[in-house]
């Protein structure tokens, strides 16, 4: 299976009153790493995606906060695959401080596959195969 | 049990390039509707909460996509407790296009009743018994 | 000239960790203030004026911050137009905390008038003047 | 003069349904760049500068857009001090698209030099001499 690494650097905008990271802030991270993961799987970027006409809206989102992140640290975002099916892919993350084993945060979404143009549900087996099986060999 | 109700004008900062608003601004507006929550239900701010000693950091998150909201629409966010310990407190949303019965989107988010000085958790049952109550009713 | 009025109730996550409402909120804040002069103005929605043909991206943005706000508080956004050309619109902002004569910060964007399909400047005058004409005279 | 260099990759939270980034990302961007600027040149984190006692909130703000980013881009960031004063700074910035001389965006921030614990302005000069000295060189 494949796990893709990105290292983030905490902006200071992203903190709040409390002096962390505001909690809304992981599902934009979660993005950056998974646009990571689809240009270093599939040698090709979420903006060409788009473009040949498929898009991955989000249908489900769940955040795990077990502790916090602060401006100054960089974080260490894993993403792999958990699931793969025609209708559907879903990532999971694992955020880790510099030198620690241990996730501080975890979180996985959940995508349709939909059609750029009609925003429509598309099978993305049937419609790009090849595509499909390679992400269905890195998910293993 | 009570439901308040929020209503929240779509900014155009808040779509994406997809047309719609982006995934992560969802959290934001649960936020936005879980303040008018606690002012109408408990007569005091969430500021106030916690220039008083209490913080209700995020522990988990969770988001479901039905559809999706569009720069130029107010939406209807229903908010209610849906469980409630001495350690935690989980809150539920809905959120409805004007004039639909059926919400497009649905969340909860589980919060630790945590000290604003120690950031440590705290029992609120034991601590702020009258506070505790009144949310214990109004969650039934 | 007409001054509008919006009413903003600062958000949790428009904090940072200075304990005030990050200085990159304010440039989102003039929108959701400019979207309710575009409404009350002219009697049409922003968005339904992008769909008529007309964007406005900025080409200039200046914040003046004599003061900060905080989450708890209500803000009240004045803005007005205060240059029109065939070419170009300029807004200006002047936000005060509830019940103070002197604005805390004051603000102006510049924007040109664009085709919404050619993404090219449009002469505004000459295209729609009815609606040209309007703003002219609530400028004044 | 020294001139420090980041590189943004554009996230796709950041567009708007213009399709392009949002025109309030970009003092983010900014305060990105000049965290770099401030590691770079003085050889201590913004986040260490804060616990020393300086924090430098914005009193001015200025952009400039003469084109636009778009996700799937990484834009260069190139910062500089261009003005110096014992109460304030002055940053500038200019945003430039992968092999293109001439930079799309432009935009200065000035701060003040403010005490955190007390949030009241400070004389830079004489209570950090060397500190002061240090970027007065670099801002030459």
């Amino acid at each position: 299976m494949l796990i893709t690494e990105s290292r983030i650097a905490v902006r200071y905008a992203e903190t709040d009153q409390m002096g962390v990271v505001h909690h809304a802030v992981y599902p934009v991270w979660y993005e950056v790493a998974r646009t990571d993961y689809v240009a270093q799987a599939l040698g090709l970027s979420y903006a060409e995606m788009e473009r040949m006409g498929v898009m991955t809206p989000l249908s489900e989102l769940c955040c795990h906060y077990a502790g916090s992140a602060r401006y100054g640290e960089e974080i260490l975002v894993r993403v792999w695959v958990s699931r793969l099916t025609p209708a559907r892919i879903e990532f999971c993350y694992a955020l880790h401080r510099e030198g620690e084993e241990k996730p501080f945060h975890t979180g996985t979404t959940l995508h349709g596959w939909v059609d750029t143009k009609t925003f429509r549900p598309l099978n993305m087996k049937k419609k790009y195969p090849a595509l499909y099986e390679k992400i269905e060999a890195l998910a293993e």
